[in-house]
């Protein structure tokens, strides 16, 4: 029996359900980032209210600092945090790629400095495997190289191959456990941005067998065409019953349109990052909360928003706060982007069950559209 | 009829209330400082939670940033910031002597470039009335002149007379509008170290008529022993029958030493400022977050308080946040230490309202020693 149900299709959109073992997740499911046990300034409750069913953790980061041995202790990642829904952990492949100081990739793992403080570390398959399980991870992703962009076919070719070894090796632990302590395990296709290496990656991956399925090493710098060609590339050989996760994407156009393309799980830091910067999301594009037309606006930061940011304040009072770089500020728009960005799965959601999604997907990159053209 | 009322005494401390045209305050009360329009990281449902009863707004700050007249013209400082509470508004004079530019004092007021952009700006006492009107403030303070510490007894008495001249201004500024418009306006001591000059400013405030009386240019840079003396200097000559507040002030041990020398009402920045280096206040002492000891250490910030940071998480996890640099670090010690502070306020009233204050004092005083002894 597979963990993920389709409960409804419209094209290659799907509405689903996974099943963990802290709850089920209704996709397409849009996944807030907690990369250091916390989502950036939001508290659980916080996290509730703007409807988010499933967060990010970094093994990486948390292996770096507090470390997952401290986490283990403390009884996991849930309790060390005040989170009590599904976490899901990302392998830490991909900042040992992007921000580890001197590393030395080898058949067994990776050798390399902690961007922190220097400090000598190996992170392989198995360790990778190690961390995810100590956090107490509810979705644990395999160890992979990401190579970078652009990359040579040859090179994807042999990276691609060395991440396929670790994938076996990462399944052969977790098989080596008893079933009652296993979490879900996704695979992740690489590829690069050659469809005959992410076709191969993928069917290598779904012989092998995981619980889901990741599409990785996408939003490296490529131009858009490229990231939802890797997509197409690979959705055709993975398994209907089976989720899909594209890692680190998107804007919110991207979002809907990666939904459309049958994905069904995604994370993005765009929501929080930006309202760090006053740059809050809205179905008409993003507006740029610093700009002086705000200065006395007494529209919420998008009318009729059910958030606490819209129910409660002014752009106004908002645009104030960010100008005299208050913490309160960043706090109302990382609330209202994350409730805007968990908002698009739920809308999408919506929208397959009742078979009306191609009509919403149209209307709302559209509108998304139009508001970009005017800003 | 008086605002003000005392309901018990024990020695100088009193138990009382202050009525204001937006609801009743139980003294002794700590009041939190929302300088800029934000009492800062925290929403006001979060400073309701905490036991806010009223909450500081900043005439100078506010008047830079955004202005006084958005915020007239939004409705007042309550509905733009949220808060439907009370609120009392410090002058600006503080400020003006302590961060702005290029100053010139005149009998006039204070001509200066302020902080931000060095606009040349001008606040007299009829000045800051307005502002202070504009803002919709509940408690409005005097515009006064704040000499430096030290000062000579002589430079002490002409300041002190130019801020009676001044307080005058701003009673008849008042005294030409509406009763029914005003809301309650208090006088500030002034008069340095110097207990004479303490006592002529009291009596010749109290001749003019306040609603309350605040002692202000204390915590100035001078030892604890002057600034209790300052206090003590004053009070005997202030009505019983009107509300006394010490600005600025202090450590959780001068509060309980304020309230029992006859002091009704306090604020200051230590809670929050502390709370973003990670420092905590506790029954026992401060607690640095961001020691080794706490690394692994289950027990909330402080064992048995009723806030939120401390109902759901452990010292280890805040200490992650802080050492990690994470909002919601500061955003959990703000809390707790804001509840704590307000707490003081509440929990010495109950001590009055049932004749243990002197028994309360000596050991909460005790135990912060204590505290701070090992520390």
């Amino acid at each position: 029996m597979s963990c993920f149900e389709v409960q409804a299709a419209v094209g290659r959109a799907r509405a689903g359900s996974l099943k963990t073992r802290r709850g089920v997740i209704e996709t397409p499911v849009f996944m807030p980032v907690g990369t250091q046990a916390t989502v950036k300034a939001m508290t659980p409750v916080e996290l509730r209210e703007v409807g988010a069913q499933v967060i990010l953790g970094n093994t990486y980061h948390l292996h770096v600092r507090p470390g997952e041995g401290l986490i283990r202790d403390f009884g996991g990642l849930h309790r060390f945090m005040g989170w009590d829904g599904p976490i899901l952990t990302d392998s830490g492949g991909f900042q040992v790629f992007s921000l580890a100081k001197l590393r030395r990739i080898t058949e067994e793992g990776v050798h390399f400095q902690n961007h922190l403080d220097g400090t000598p570390t190996f992170i392989g398959p198995e360790r990778s495997m190690e961390i995810q399980r100590d956090l107490g991870s509810d979705i644990v992703m395999l160890f992979d190289e990401c190579p970078p962009h652009p990359c040579t076919h040859e090179d994807a070719a042999a990276s691609l191959d060395l991440t396929l070894r670790w994938a076996r090796r990462c399944r052969e632990w977790w098989d080596a456990r008893p079933a009652e302590d296993r979490p879900l395990v996704f695979g992740i296709v690489q590829g690069s941005g050659y469809p005959d290496l992410r076709q191969r990656s993928a069917e290598a991956l779904v012989e092998i067998g995981f619980d889901g399925y990741a599409i990785g090493g996408v939003s490296v710098g490529e131009p858009e065409p490229e990231m939802f060609a890797a997509i197409e590339a690979a959705e055709p050989h993975l398994p209907a019953d089976r989720a899909r996760y594209a890692m680190g994407l998107g804007t919110p156009k991207q979002v809907i349109e990666l939904i459309a393309r049958g994905v069904d799980m995604m994370d993005c830091v765009l929501p929080t990052r930006l309202a760090r910067n006053g740059t809050a999301f809205t179905g008409d594009g993003t507006l740029n909360l610093k700009n002086a037309p705000f200065a006395r606006d007494e529209r919420p930061i998008e009318p009729g928003c059910e958030c606490y940011a819209c129910r409660n304040f002014a752009r106004a009072y908002v645009r104030h706060l960010i100008k005299a770089e208050e913490i309160l500020g960043l706090r109302l728009v990382s609330i209202h982007n994350l409730h805007f960005y968990v908002g698009l799965g739920l809308r999408a959601r919506a929208a397959i069950l009742d078979g009306s999604f191609e009509a919403f997907r149209r209307e709302t990159v559209g509108r998304l559209d139009a508001g970009e053209r005017e800003s």
